[in-house]
């Protein structure tokens, strides 16, 4: 594997990259420092982002697959580059959530803070022009988007996910709000995709609350680096 | 029945008036001719309405409940009253869909006119300021709209009157484009509520396509007027 090289991109995202190779089941994502928010009007670079989300990424994956979740990981390549087994994307957005917070607030009325037990599973169309709306199941199956059986696989898989996260970040120390995921198919399979890191995943130290994820720069909290710096510590420290 | 009195106004929407009587079991649903769209941005009046929505819901009810469907409904009182069961009424808007149109197009990328087969059953939350956003069942049992089990009972009630009544629409030469069904509980009951007419149904002309509905109010089309009262004349066609 470790010969493997980078050819054309394939398709550049806001905070990825990726690349083919010569083995046509496998493509390099390279994890880049940009950072948007809001539809992409709010746009910055965050130092080392790329570094810190593929390393934790990485590690997520890991940590799902010895727990019997398939993922698109096959191996870190290097700081920014991780191989993956190429996927047919499916187009929905997979949210769970263990605390309101974000759009559940905004939107539907509930407060920052109240906890979702059992835990919210939402799907969202991925579609940037239409702002990524929530959809129901009947919405994704006509909008083509999945059948109701890869739907309620991967809303049970998310619901294994979370409980997996939600444990080992209490291990961190951290809390684990709630968090994007994004499946697709590949050779008959449904493997996790994307990745899982502080761009997707809402995390609050248990003690003092500090968010330390994307928020700190969507709501300019300040301190971006440092909360990106701090979850990959403490998730190597764990490692190690 | 007939002795029964206007008591108090317990309720006034945007279109119509709810009187509670001497029966507390009992209200009166009052229909005006006020109409509004667009979270209440857009106002008027539609000459008759009050009398059309009343004589239509009336029908429609009855329908439904030759057909084996709880409503809310007791009797017909006059022109614009309507003496129905007190409903605990559920904060959840339900809508049917049998061929895209209005938000499902707006918000979510579908063509106007697409069949949906099997039909969508979507829940909203009723809340005007929030402008009633789309939710998923877990949403509204956090928000505690309603339990799961009576969202599995008003989805399943919603198929029903679905076929019923685009069953029904289809001997009047009417397409039932997509409808609005408001439920609530009584006595350990859930019941259907509210109305049924052409400001909760978008109804096409088989024919010509014409749209005789409170789209021609929502979108300046003309005739609004004359497409209630064509409806009306349909219905009471039908009945007689």
């Amino acid at each position: 594997m470790s010969a493997i090289q980078k050819g054309d991109l394939l398709y550049e995202g806001k905070a990825k990259k990726v690349f083919l190779t010569s083995d046509p089941d496998l493509v390099i994502q390279e994890f880049k420092d940009s950072a948007t928010a809001f539809d992409g009007t709010k746009k910055d670079t965050i130092a080392s982002k790329g570094i810190v989300n593929n390393s934790i990424s990485c590690a997520m994956f890991k940590l799902l697959e010895s727990k019997g979740i398939k993922t698109h990981l096959v191996e870190k390549l290097d700081d920014r580059n991780m191989l993956v087994k190429r996927l047919d994307i499916m187009m929905v957005e997979v949210i769970a959530r263990n605390i309101a917070a974000g759009s559940l607030v905004r939107r539907l009325g509930f407060t920052e803070g109240q906890i979702l037990d059992p835990p919210i599973v939402e799907f969202f169309l991925k579609d940037d022009a239409l702002h990524d709306p929530l959809i129901n199941d009947q919405h994704a199956v006509h909008l083509k988007l999945a059948s109701m059986d890869e739907l309620n696989h991967i809303r049970t898989k998310a619901r294994e996910i979370n409980e997996i996260m939600k444990e080992y970040f209490l291990t961190l120390n951290l809390k684990l709000v709630d968090f994007k995921l994004e499946f697709g198919r590949h050779k008959g399979e449904i493997l996790l995709g994307d990745e899982i890191s502080p761009d997707t995943c809402r995390l609050w130290d248990v003690e003092t609350g500090k968010k330390l994820d994307k928020d700190r720069f969507r709501f300019d909290l300040g301190d971006v680096e440092g909360a990106y710096q701090e979850v990959l510590k403490r998730v190597v420290g764990k490692e190690g």
